[in-house]
């Protein structure tokens, strides 16, 4: 048996390109002691490892030229030397974008009601990002508005249900008639804004007719400006993501940063490694609201560990549609 | 007896000039049931001021052509129709810029331990936002590095000292070497960047070698966009005025602020008013420390009604030294 993977072969400037990736075969790897041999089932791809790709300075080390590209993978044990697992265990890793490999640091998954890859969605870090960042970050309170951005993505989807969980109305922003059309057919939000439909400042003052109280970015750029001047008095914006810089080659500069005073707002970061000693909170809630039927969850497969850069660039263009996964099993 | 005041003749387009202010006279008011009537000894001038002058939105409704020019003062009770307050009480009013003016709403000072005047100042408005921006938004804890801007102004030289009575390393930024030497010598700051020497970024890296956990902006712009560079870990920044926006006809667009995602800052608006309930504790606790010789505090002065449109211009080009007044009586 042979390992496969996909390594990083360049650096992107601007749009991440299929040349940016390479495709190798080697030696299936061998547990030492206390590790564990897996053969991954299901491979995460999410916008943070547009990140990864660069050099730039960021919250994690890149990924070097000719490194494994990294992610997030459930897989299943084929071998054991660590006490803890044993063959078949079904396991949460850190082990890329491979078929197989030997991991130290894993999660057994013990739960069997909801599909595997749920752990790497709704019942995982994109779920966890929109329970910690809306609750603990935006804070909302019933009857206020909460606008989240690449609202039918995984992180986003999962922003506005628990708003409405949470008595509050719910807008998403998306790219397209038809994510908009899911978000509020589907989610249920309670309006969804086109931003390529080009009067976002227009649609989001109908879309918010009492302004916006929480906004929850996924973007970053032109969208997080024109959500500033929307904002309402103490309202709080949870910087979550900046995908439209991330293929940009200067970053977008700000211009109504003056809100944040006029406003007294509160702009907090987050990212949902802060937020480790609580996952189990997040999955307690978030698994009862999927077993009761009041969270809605889409995920989108591709098939077959060569096909992952094409996903990503998708993703990074928001072609996804819902929480984007590589089928690897 | 006549009244005189200062009217706004025209809204500033870029810079404050004097032709944007009229000097009027008018007859003395008449205090009515329940009012007081005043003879402003102080006029406080404070680079919020600038906004009022302009018809853009903001936390409070700007000035009309015409108008009186708003302002706190400290005055003396002439006549008063109010059981609360008798003829020669000491009193803190928001009357403008005026020699005379009948108040509703107004504050006895009862201390008499320290000069008037402070009560516009270090015991006042801006100590107040010093003391609850740095406390409450900043959030310093011993041992970590709190810069703040406009270093020998008003607030940002309270700011500073109470972070050093906190265990703080504080570090100012002032414009032009005689401000900084005050803000290192007299304030006893750590250190203090000349933003005018032009050599912003690597002065700061040299003066917190430890990076920056705490920014209190007040004045936005170049300086809060090179700040956001340099702030650590779960950093905080104050966001209480935007000095280099108010003359500038486009706002500054800020370029750095994916920072806030990468180190998980917290950017929060400050505005003094929203902290009233609690102004008697910071009003305790900077007496009490001025009582001790622990804060030393500075005026800048100027004489007559009718200088006041040349000190506010001063002001916001930077050439008050310590907190700015008219004195009136």
């Amino acid at each position: 048996m042979e390992n496969r993977r996909v390594v990083l072969a360049s650096r992107p400037a601007g749009w991440v390109t299929e040349d940016n990736f390479r495709i190798e075969s080697c030696p299936l790897p061998v547990a030492g002691q206390g590790e564990v041999l897996v053969r991954n089932l299901w491979l995460s791809l999410d916008p943070y490892m547009r990140g990864r790709m660069s050099d730039a300075n960021s919250y994690v080390k890149g990924v070097d030229i000719g490194e494994l590209m990294v992610g997030q993978t459930v897989g299943e044990v084929l071998d054991s030397r660590n006490e803890h697992f044993k063959k078949g265990d079904k396991v949460l890793t850190q082990l890329g974008w491979q078929l197989y490999g030997v991991a130290k640091e894993l999660t057994k998954i013990e739960r069997t009601d909801v599909p595997l890859s749920y752990c790497l969605g709704v019942l995982g870090m994109p779920g966890f990002t929109a329970y910690f960042g809306l609750k603990e970050i935006g804070q909302p309170k019933a009857g206020e508005t909460v606008v989240v951005s690449a609202a039918s993505g995984a992180v986003g989807s999962v922003v506005g249900q628990l708003a409405r969980l949470w008595g509050c109305r719910a807008v998403g922003i998306a790219g397209g008639a038809q994510k908009c059309e899911y978000v509020t057919r589907e989610l249920g939000f309670d309006a969804c804004v086109d931003h390529k439909a080009g009067n976002l400042r227009r649609d989001l003052e109908r879309a918010c007719p009492k302004g916006v109280d929480v906004y929850f970015d996924n973007v970053g750029g032109e969208i997080l400006d024109t959500l500033l001047a929307r904002m309402n008095l103490f309202g709080r914006v949870v910087v979550c993501g900046t995908i439209s810089d991330y293929n940009a080659t200067e970053p977008y500069r700000v211009r109504n940063l003056r809100a944040i005073l006029v406003n007294r707002l509160k702009m907090q970061g987050m990212i949902v490694f802060d937020w480790r000693a609580r996952y189990g909170e997040a999955l307690a809630a978030l698994a009862g609201y999927l077993a009761q039927g009041k969270l809605k969850y889409r995920e989108s497969v591709i098939e077959g560990l060569e096909n992952a850069p094409a996903g990503l660039i998708g993703l990074l263009k928001g072609s996804n549609f819902g929480k984007q996964l590589v089928k690897l099993g």
